[in-house]
């Protein structure tokens, strides 16, 4: 189609999609804390009262927690793949604006799962946007991997990253379905699950230890 | 008039224009998400009342979608189009304030359509706004078109090219106008605008590739 | 003073300052919009309604319209004056940051003369506090010229400079004060303001030109 | 451990996170406004209304202005305490983004002693906060200092400059313990501890001057 052959044009400096990603990963995780509502008072000055409201806050000061951990998580990974990339097209642009847009969603479901964490269907919404945020990353990985990587880097990949990537995805959608029986259990999953890529993956051969410095 | 050249003066690098613009591009985008509010429960851990809660906030997801699109893509030519710029001066610095003054303004139509999905006069809004905002980057464009464009791409771009931006103008208005009598076919036409633009022009000459790669 | 000297330690680079400073700059302009707030109708499809309450939004748009044109003018003079620092000390930085302080305040007088625009005492506090911002400007610029000016730069600034600036100083008290008789006179003052120094001033020599370029 | 030999791992270029960390602290300075609502008024013209309304608002001032200079303390120091790292690894990244998380949740205490300042649970909150903020940071600086330190800054550095960096958690912490028995007391602790590193420490050597012009 030649609609879609024009994505392939444009050879964009990585530089300002990268501080326009870094914005909005910035704007994401401080708006995260909004969530968090100081509780209102009879008694303005009632200790007792203002430690019983903070205790009620806790699924939220967790839900915060978590999607911190999160998005902190994709924001080293990002940083770490648009080092492999030689320059940006049209295409890859789009794939990291559609990546961004759900990341920007994040605190939708944070604010979803902090106000009702009892609630079957917040706590698996979450887990499934989580799953598709995963999945979003790994287009934008594959599309980078096998179309922009730099000459330098070829061969020192993983060939299998796309793949094991999916982890990720599969452990957050476990989460979403075990909320159906312990919300509990979801939340455990959703905390281990930013562990398995906490740090982006090594390459395969010593070159890899200059890509990432040039990064 | 001595006040009108006085914006003549100045040569101003494009990195700190580049940075605030991005910057607000990225709160832009990410400041949409607010209107998505988590619904009120009467039952905490009602499932089927929070299905029901979250369907009634389809429009607002569907406009939060179609605004970060449309964003998105005039950052994008945006990004394309200062990276034809030589420089910056003091006229080329308030075209692009008063542009983003109008980009800044987009969560509040994004938001009166998201709340009142069938009020004509909101969806006409709308599809005024965005027309609007197409006007002042047509404005931008062309002033760094005429004045400011790098001596290495003179004859490079697209002679009708502000002319043709102007179908997204067109498009805009006559979905603001079709909201009057079906709001789908407004909604239907605001979706498919984004997509004129959607990737920025291609130069008419092999220079335009050198060009973008130093943009 | 021991506890002042310390101030005039450091040689930082201005690159750090100019994005955490772009950055606030953009967040300020960007949280002007969010006073915006969609009305709220009985009739959700009702057009008369809407066009009514919008109507009732008016000096929100218009109080949002000063504040972004006067932001946007501290932002441009704010890059015009650390273009001709050298570098930065930590009395530079702390003036900086305090200038900033205040300009992270606008969004609260925008938001009251938006809300209030008949309020005597909301359009007073506005003007009161512009007034006070150019002041910290004024205080930075100052520094700058005095202690951190680049060397190749001596001379070619105007010496009375920051004396002129206090135009924009007591205009803005001037319609603080005209606000007690008339508001409207108030907003006629605000908007006309900032056009004191919508462009940086000129250097006194040629060597300016060059000077800007870098910028 | 083999879970955490792997953080060792990796050579970023500071530039990105130094612009991840700048919008951060960016964001939270300018958020921390949007806790200074504009007061609802009976009579919107009433100024003797508005002015009493307004100095019931003192105390959400007075914790706006201590938050803003506390953050912006912090960026200054982290701003020259990643001028001394040669490059980062993947354990700095997660310590430098533990130390942002919880610098994004200022606002939360911040709004909480605005809204409630003779409340010693919400006076002593705000002062355990900071105090666990300045751990975070002294353990960035502590990671940094031991393990990334640019080879020519070897031996310039205070070595007892982590166990000093802990005046400001006992200040904080004696603040947060004052606010028992007066909570004015403690106010004026949490004014006066960001003064112990208003300015960054200096190097001991006369390497120093050349390490920050780089930084």
């Amino acid at each position: 189609m030649r609609f879609l052959r024009r994505f392939q044009r444009g050879e964009l400096r990585l530089t300002r999609i990268e501080a326009f990603s870094d914005g909005v990963f910035a704007i994401v995780v401080t708006l995260l804390v909004l969530e968090l509502r100081v509780p209102e008072l009879h008694d303005h000055a009632g200790v007792s009262e203002l430690a019983h409201q903070l205790l009620g806050l806790l699924p939220k000061f967790l839900s915060w927690l978590i999607s911190f951990v999160i998005v902190c998580k994709f924001w080293l990974n990002h940083h770490h793949l648009l080092g492999l990339a030689r320059h940006a097209n049209y295409a890859m642009v789009w794939l990291n604006s559609i990546f961004l847009m759900f990341q920007s969603f994040v605190p939708f479901p944070t604010a979803m799962i902090g106000e009702y964490p009892t609630n079957p269907l917040a706590v698996t919404g979450f887990g499934v946007v989580m799953a598709f945020n995963t999945l979003l990353f790994i287009a934008l990985q594959a599309y980078i991997l096998r179309n922009l990587l730099k000459p330098e880097l070829v061969g020192t990949q993983d060939p299998y990253l796309n793949r094991k990537s999916f982890v990720g995805v599969v452990s957050y959608l476990i989460g979403a379905a075990a909320a159906w029986f312990s919300v509990h259990v979801a939340f455990v999953l959703y905390m281990l699950t930013p562990l398995f890529f906490i740090v982006p993956p090594a390459s395969q051969a010593g070159k890899a230890a200059s890509a990432s410095r040039e990064a």
